[in-house]
Parts: structure tokens; sequence; C-alpha cells
């Protein structure tokens, strides 16, 4: 019997090998060709999916995990063919547990589900990437979003794990105790590896306590340099920032041609306050000297619930917005990531944005500043090769001068399949170490493969 | 040439093979018998350490770091003799970065010192372990201690690291950059590894601003069970306590004897509240009327710096006032470290009491209780084996509890030689995982051999 007669006994339907599912896990929102992998496996339990490995280890077929397929460096596509794992029928929300803060799902549950199931609890979980990403995937890729700023990254926010490994060995890492110094801490290993050590089928969350009161606001500034030394200072004078991002002129256009909102084609800052209610105007209150000292502008706060859910989902849409700005068909966009120490933000945002006129890139900036990270968003036609050379040799210049900087070429995107030829830049002799757990984890190599480790040399 | 000549050697002066360098690596504050290395080695660089792994991998010596050796489960206790690696004169502050809130330290910087040379930058370092502990022993422990539940542990503010591996191979994890989804996380691998992994060279640790306001304050409680659910009320409130320590009665007692102070000898809580003026306000007033709740009485304000020292100071002296509990010569303390999910604190506490009692002990409780973790400690006489026996059999009962309650076996001891036997039960199939991260990184086992993880069955 093959491994895929073998998964269809033990799946039925929930294992296609039609084109049709196959697409459907073939596309990406970033700028990679499609991917189809021959079959899609959809479990509903850990042990289907523990069944799936062994049977595809048997056979030596790739095994490429899906969420909801919003990565952004294409860790979801099954670029050497196999089964695509999708974990949409694993999608319930197994324990909310509000004394303790924390919460356990299957990795299927999105983040907004997520906090629509939390919303009477009076708690929430903060880490919002863009889309409404799956939580198995963004433990997977370590994301993170607006909020990290204040609230930290998946690696912060996830107490414990449980996995499928390579051989089919079902594992739990951590606990619920919030804190353990009992072992090697294969739960921050698991978290950030995209699938290539292990497959996460259950995730044990923490949760916070949804903010007794919540002020959002915009200004704008002269010159990106003006807003992100506002940044910097802000970030020094230990003001909890819930929020703080940084919005050039040419994303602020973007907004305005796709939602049609009328603001100030001007750097902006886009803000979020969290505490009691004396706290909270002690935070807006030392952010806005902060501001005017860097000359700011144009404050405007979203007062009601709407106002503000309307300005973070404007910020969320920053994607197609950038799409507005230069619509042709067949064209797409290319994010980057980089990420560096928050005193050298200021030298990072003014080379991309010399690198992008140099080159005659159409480039917006959107940022989690707070943390010193922030995306460049690039149009290029792909059948435009000059127009890929730049948008590619821009990128490369941005990575190189993350690490320069003392950063990292990817804050919260991950490895995937761009961000590969910096791993041994970045990493240098421990790019080695990393090899020798995939090799220990993974001997033959079944999971995610082409994926986050570079081949060895 | 042997290893021992190579070394010799190499470091000179530095490499003692004498009895008193060795007598002074083979002790230690917890219940351990004492345990003698061959030699002893102080290398002054990075590059010293790769050469003295690389000498003792080709004779095949057990090499084991040493900090300042306060570690409470032998960690730094060369068990099966071989080079003791002391890290004292590796003890420099590389860089104060004040801008970006980290700082570079050698792995024989003391919290203390570190602490010291930050005082006019208006940061801090928060983590502190009762002990004037190295910061590389902090790591490799993952420790903790009283400001945890406000600013982590050595998990939470580790950024990066510069470590030697088995094989001499010099390594950098992490970076500056707050966050980075670049590959596997290195850095919270060998942050917790006791020096079974590698041996940490350089630290890059997160900076806090030093609080615009300080509260401390104590108060007393009727049982400890209403002490607890204050604490559980408080975590679950969301006020941000920067300390919330649990001090039962018997450890109060201990307290007065030890130190002359006259404190009711009822439980209490010492707390301290960190934020802006308003803020800060708002946490006390909140907490009040929790502990008013609870029937807390006694307020106490540390209304100086001086008080709220001596405050801590007292607190950081339990190991010794449990001590003046049961002074006999030769006597010593056995601290227990469970953790647990918060809403099993009063059930975990409970237990405690009882299973101490039951078996007549003499045993104080206090305890990091914001994060769910507490310590008992247990006076007992060595040579008296039916106490060691009970003592034991105390901890073992406590640790089951803690695993059947959701929590871990070690909060922030580590495991070192004591909790081995715990290990299996606490991590199951996820252990096989934490061998196989051994093996690959240390095959022969030279690496802190006889800690952590117990021998394969």
């Amino acid at each position: 019997m093959t491994a895929f007669d073998t998964l269809d006994h033990l799946l039925g339907a929930r294992f296609a090998t039609g084109l049709a599912a196959r697409r459907q896990h073939a596309g990406n929102e970033a700028h990679y060709d499609e991917a189809l992998p021959d079959a899609v496996a959809y479990p509903e339990t850990a042990e289907e999916v523990a069944q799936i490995l062994r049977a595809c280890a048997a056979g030596g077929i790739p095994v490429t995990a899906f969420g909801t397929g919003t990565s952004l460096e294409g860790q979801h596509l099954a670029v050497t063919g196999g089964v695509s794992l999708d974990f949409s029928r694993m999608n319930r929300i197994l324990a909310i547990h509000p004394e303790d803060m924390n919460v356990t799902v299957q990795p299927g549950v999105t983040r907004k589900e997520l906090n629509d199931a939390l919303r009477a609890t009076g708690l929430f979980f903060p880490v919002d990437p863009g889309a409404d990403a799956s939580l198995g995937g963004m433990a997977a890729t370590r994301a993170s979003g607006t909020t990290a700023v204040r609230y930290g990254t998946m690696r912060e926010n996830v107490l414990a794990l449980e996995a499928v490994m390579a051989n089919g060995s079902i594992i739990r890492t951590g606990s619920a105790a919030r804190k353990s110094s009992a072992g090697y801490d294969l739960t921050h290993l698991l978290v950030g590896s995209e699938g290539t050590l292990g497959l996460i089928t259950e995730l044990t969350l923490k949760l916070h306590g949804q903010p007794e009161a919540v002020a959002a606001a915009t200004c704008h500034f002269d010159t990106v340099a003006a807003a992100v030394d506002c940044v910097i200072a802000t970030i020094q004078s230990g003001i909890p920032m819930a929020r703080i991002e940084l919005v050039d002129e040419m994303m602020v256009r973007g907004f305005n041609l796709h939602a049609g909102t009328g603001l100030p084609e001007r750097p902006h800052l886009f803000l979020e306050f969290h505490g009691g209610p004396a706290a909270l105007a002690e935070q807006v209150a030392g952010f806005r000297e902060l501001a005017d000292d860097a000359g700011a502008g144009g404050w405007q706060e979203a007062a009601t619930t709407e106002a503000r859910s309307a300005l973070w989902a404007l910020r969320h849409g920053a994607l197609p917005a950038i799409g507005a700005l230069d619509p042709g068909a067949g064209k797409r966009t290319y994010s980057t990531d980089v990420c560096v120490p928050i005193s050298r933000l200021a030298e990072a945002v003014a080379l991309a944005r010399q690198e992008a006129s140099t080159r005659g890139l159409i480039c917006t900036i959107v940022g989690h500043v707070g943390d010193g990270n922030f995306h460049c968003g690039l149009r290029f036609d792909p059948k435009d090769a000059d127009q890929v050379a730049q948008v590619l040799a821009f990128s490369g210049a941005l990575a190189e001068a993350a690490l320069r900087l003392g950063g990292t070429v990817t804050g919260e995107h991950g490895i995937g399949l761009g961000k590969q030829k910096y791993m041994q830049a970045e990493h240098g002799p421990a790019l080695d170490w990393m090899r020798r757990i995939k090799m220990s984890f993974d001997p033959q190599g079944i999971l995610n493969p082409g994926k986050m480790l570079p081949p060895a040399p």
C-alpha cells in the first residue's frame, strides 16, 4: 500500500488529490510562484496528524502545514510537492481559563475567532498580524503585529504546545505555570520553526486583561525622521505604548485612495494607549509633550470604539492600499521586514527611502516602529525583469543594512523561502547548530523541505 | 601532552590543580554533598574557553561552569570530576546602550555589580534571585526572583548570547533587535540549559526604566489561604504588581529571630508598586481594596528608600533566617520550588502545609506568588536518616502535586542534580527530544555531565 493509499484509507473524504483542493493550497498573498501540493489532508486530531506523519515518513513524502495561507514568506507552500496538511478542521477552542489568564486552542483557530470567543471574559489575545491568521501558523512563524511593543510577540505569548514530530511522536512542551526552569525550552524552539521541526496541534496562550480605558489617536510630522525621533524618545521615556505605528506619506496616499480617507499626505503616527483612567491620561500627556518637541501637528483622537476600530482596520488594510497606488493587472507587492535596535531606526528608515528613490521604486513604509520593525511595500510587475531585479536588490541592500546596524532580516514574517539567502550572514557559525537540530529532529527532511535552512554548502 | 598539560600551558597560573582552589569550587548553599573538581580553569576570553573545551573534548574530560556557586540544585558541582570552569575573571560590563535599553556583559558580572553600574543611567536590570549570582549562571539556570511577576525571568530578559559549544565552536545567537523571526531560537535553547549544551561567554540583556515612583508595603492576613486569595484576585484584576511576595507565619518568626524585626507572626504579603505618580496611587488603591476584601490588616508602607531596601534585604535573607529557626550545627535547609497555575496556588500551598505538618517538619513558606511559585524551606539534619527520608518524601509529594495541578517541579532553581527524577513525569515523550538535542550538541557528554537529563532508561 502506498502512503497515499494509507492516507485515503485513514481520512476518506478528508484526503484530497483533486486539482481544486490542491490549487486552494498553492497560492500566496506575497510574491511567490504558485506551488501545487500532490494532495491535501484535513486531520481532525493530533492522533491523525501522527498517522499522517508516520505514513509520509514511511514513504519519504514531504509534509507542509497550512493554516490560513496568509504567511508572507511562502512558509505554507509545498515547494517540493507532497502533502499539504490543512489545519482548518482543527479549529476548536478547547478551554478558556480566565482565572489563569490563558486559553488552550487547536491550531486552526484564527486570532479573530479567539477574540470573539473571549469578548465576554474581560480578557483578550493581543497578537495581531494584519491577516486573520491561524494561531498555529502565527506560532510557527513567530508572528507579531501592532501590539507587540506592549504585549510581546508569539514568542512571549505561547505558554505550552502539543506537537507531532517527524516520526509521529506526540509531545507536550511547557505548562500553564507562568514560569519554569525544568529542562530545555522546546516551546521556544518550536515557536518560529515554521513547521520544519514538528507540527503544532495544540497551543496554550497567555491572555491579557482588556484595558480599563483605551485612547487612540493620530498625529503627523514634517518628516519621517521627525516621526521616528518621536518614537525613539517615547520608547526611551518608558511610556507603555499599546501601539505606535509609523505610516509614511506614500502609505497615507494609499490609504486615501483605497479607503477614501482624507488624511493629510504627511508622515503619521497611529497610536493607542491602554491603562486605568489616571494612568491613561498620564501616558497621553507624556506622549504629547514628546510629540510637540518633534514638531507634531494634527492631533486627532479616535473618540469612539467605532472610530478606533476604523483606524486599525485602515492600518491593517495596508496591503490592498499599497496595491491602490499602482493598480495594474498582474502587479504584486513585495514586503520587506527588517528590525533594528531602536537607536538605529532613523538610520535604517532613511536608508530605505534613499534606496527606493535611487532605484525609482514606488515604496510605502509602515512599521511597528516601537520595536524597531518596519515594512517597505514595493509594487512590481513580475513580468518586468528589470523591476524585479531592482526590488530584489533593494531588499538585499536593506537586509545587509539591518545586519550592519545590529538587527535582523525579519522581525515577524519569518524566513520561509525568501530570506534563506541571509541566514548565513545573520547567524554565522550558529547556523550549523540550527542544522544539527533539524538533522536530529527530522533526519529524513520530510517536514516543510526547502524552507528556513539554506542548503548546506 | 595530556589535556591538563595543554591547559597549564595555555592558562599558566589561571589553571589550578591544588586542593585549595578545587575545594573552593566543591561546595554549595543547598543540601548536596561536596564534589571536588580535578582542576579549576579561570579563562579571560571566549577564545580561551574554546581552547579549554577543545582540550577537554580531546581528552574526554568533563567541564562544569562555575559562576558564584550559589545555584540551589548543584548545577555548578563537578560531580564526575574534570574541570570547573570559573567565569569570575570574565566580569566586565562591555557596553551599556541606554538608548536601546540593553547592556552587554561577560558572564561573571553579578546582578548587583550590573545595577551599580547602571545607577546613573536611569535604567535597571530587574531579575533578582536572592543571591548576588553571576548573570551567566542566572541565564544558564533560567533564574528569576521577586520581580518576575512584572518584569519576567531570564527567559524574557536575555536578548542575545555568545556561547562556546562542546567542540570549541564560538557562536552568537539573537541580536539587539527587540524581536526576530529568523531561524531557530537558540537563545532560549541555551537559557536554562544549565551548561549542558554550551557555555555562555557573553550576554545582551534587556534593561528597564527605573520607575518614576515606587511604593513598598507589607500587610498581614488571618490565614495563608486569605493571603493567597488576595494574590489571585490582584493578579486577575490586572494590577501590574512589581513584587508580591508571600511570607508565612513561620517565615516571619525566622525573620524576627534572625534580623531582630518585630513583625506580627502572621502570614504577610510584601509588596512593591512601580509607576508614574498617578498610576502608582491607582495601583495602591486598587490593591488595598482587594486586600480589605480578604481581611488584611497592619498595612505598613516603607516610606523611604532605606526602609524599602531594608524590607527587601529582609526578604532576601530568607535562607539564613530559616536556619535561625532550628540552628543546630551541621543542619541544612532543603528548598522546594514548585510553580503552578495561579488558580491552583491556594490548593498547592495548603497541601504543602498539610504534608509538612503530617511529617513533623519545620517548614517555612515564601513565594513569588504572583507567578504561582513558592518555596518551602525545610530544616533537617543530614545525619538523621529518618528526617532526610521525610524531607525527600515531602519534596516528592509536592512535586507530584504540582504536576497534577498543571505546574512544574521547578519555577526558578532548575533541575541540576535533585530534580532529574521528575523529568520523565513532567515532560513525558518530550524528554526524548531533549535527549536528541543533547546528543546532537555534545555527543561525548563532556558538558556538565550528570545534570538535568536523567540517565536514559
